[in-house]
């Protein structure tokens, strides 16, 4: 069979049409020639299907592939992973089955497409698959609606599914005391004689000791619940002079998390500290009594949204959430807004 | 009872001396009065042992205290939780049970000193607990042999040991071959035809594919495994130009990341990527054959040896490590030297 390389493409002859594109899903059908991708053309070098392109056995081409285009090596190593899992696979180029005939929007972020299992190229989608590197950042912005093949260092690879939304389903209701007196201490609030409620049922605070044999009858609240619960009315604090002490102690840090856990409360969903998970929040869709609390389904991590992801950062964080049965949700702050993103492992 | 404030220390007459010191441990004796710790004198006043010092309830030497005594709030949280757990505590504080004349070197770093469970203030020590707030950032050169108390923003402890050394046992050996033919391709290597104990045996490096119908034999390496094979004769590259390369794409970090792989390697130890775990490296002390591959028993973190820790992120790795039953070990780097540091989470 002749196949010849032409800069980013190779040209298949004789039955290369039939068997490659027909048959197994290869390339793109230029008449009676098939059109390959590099990417394609080494997988069927490495297969042994092709002997060789314009002269070069696997090394040989394999070798030119990686000095012609960026990142060739880490995208072959996605690209054989995919097919020995059975997909069919299509790189996003215009032309090829699945692509727009211009770079469309929901494509531009991605590499790979893979189509549902058992559908042939141009078929449905499975998964938008975007190829990076272990050392790549990734722009938070780029990556609602991707899944990610983290290659690491070592050449495996780590899928991870980046969907827009958190998915919160709030449904807690509770009834807010007014001007409870409280102290603002160092880093954090104390609340004297705080009706039971407030943290029963709201869960608010901690209480100050969890021994009964206390004289005392005060619960902690941290900044961020204080200044929430200040701003409604439920403290006799100064909600100013609160988000100024978590300025001071937290930077513009502060603020962001404050509207993440605003806008979290104000949904019926509540926030409580993720700092055990490494996390911001982790978060209960229903909370109807602390006495019976439920399983907190989700974490979340307060980001800015130019943020950049380091993919060993996105492995440890998505990681913890899963050994834990939760899911993990990145919540990109600007000003009062926030959009979420959630991100979990996939095997595909 | 008459207490008195003045400054730091609080002075109890009357039959103080008697309850708080000679029964419950508290404070330093001083013929027939007792001498408190703030700390310790807010905790008698929080379980109704004391009413009042200088005129000022629970409340009031709580606030006055914060504003007397920098991280105070933390300081009585942790006091309390460990007196609650049932042991004896003394402040780090010349006189106090346990302390030194002066400040001595050991106990710089710590706050309060626990005694073993059933020992009376003085006896042999079992934590010296260093107290932290969530957003303070701790040098990773202070934390050899201390116990770190990390109250998170909602008033919590959360106890790590850290102790000096990594704990390795390494066992593994093999021999390497001999300049293996291999290319350098963007940050990877592959080898070519590599003898199938470079892999089986001395666990380098990953087969290009885990499917048997591939035509092509050929291993990739690591850019840090390949510096190192290169430095060892074992594969046909320049090491100067691995290094170069790793440079390139990871900065010195590679060169902190290369010693210490070396290391762990010239002990016997296996290091194999941890990207996976969000870390550097996991290790196996022992390895037969990859065929037989024991768990692996650590996670490393390579830091610089002015690596400052930000609580959560600790909080992260450790957690991590613990829910893969692995130890977490950071590699504090200096040049060709290493000092490990080993973290865990405790229940004191």
């Amino acid at each position: 069979m002749n196949a010849t390389v032409d800069g980013d493409v190779v040209t298949a002859r004789g039955d290369a049409r039939q068997r490659f594109h027909d048959a197994r899903g290869y390339g793109r059908a230029d008449g009676p020639e098939v059109t390959l991708a590099r990417v394609e053309t080494a997988h069927l070098l490495y297969r042994g299907d092709l002997d060789a392109v314009s002269g070069m056995d696997f090394r040989a081409f394999f070798r030119d592939s990686v000095a012609n285009e960026p990142g060739f090596a880490a995208r072959f190593l996605v690209y054989t992973d995919l097919r020995e899992r059975g997909f069919y696979l299509a790189p996003v180029r215009e032309g090829w089955p699945g692509s727009g005939g211009d770079a469309d929007d929901a494509d531009a972020d991605a590499d790979i497409l893979v189509f549902e299992r058992g559908e042939k190229p141009g078929g449905p989608v499975a998964h938008r698959v975007r190829v990076v590197g272990e050392r790549e950042e990734l722009a938070a912005a780029d990556l609602a609606d991707v899944t990610l093949a983290v290659v690491d260092e070592e050449s495996e690879v780590s899928y991870f599914g980046c969907s827009p939304g958190g998915g919160f389903d709030g449904r807690t209701e509770y009834d807010l005391p007014h001007g409870v007196d409280a102290d603002l201490l160092d880093d954090r609030v104390v609340c004297w004689e705080p009706p039971t409620r407030l943290y029963e049922s709201a869960f608010y605070g901690q209480p100050i000791s969890g021994r009964d044999d206390a004289d005392v009858d005060a619960l902690q609240l941290s900044l961020l619940e204080a200044a929430d619960l200040a701003a409604r009315g439920a403290v006799d604090l100064d909600a100013d002079a609160v988000v100024e002490r978590g300025r001071a102690v937290e930077g513009d840090r502060f603020d962001r998390r404050l509207a993440v856990y605003r806008r979290l409360r104000d949904d019926g969903v509540v926030p409580k500290t993720g700092y055990k998970f490494g996390a911001d929040f982790r978060t209960y869709d229903a909370v109807e009594s602390v006495a019976e609390l439920p399983h907190s389904e989700r974490l979340v991590r307060v980001v800015t949204p130019d943020h950049r992801f380091h993919p060993r950062e996105l492995a440890l964080d998505v990681r913890l959430a899963g050994g834990v049965r939760k899911s993990m949700v990145f919540a990109l702050a600007d000003g009062e807004a926030a959009e979420y993103l959630t991100v979990d492992r996939l095997t595909p």
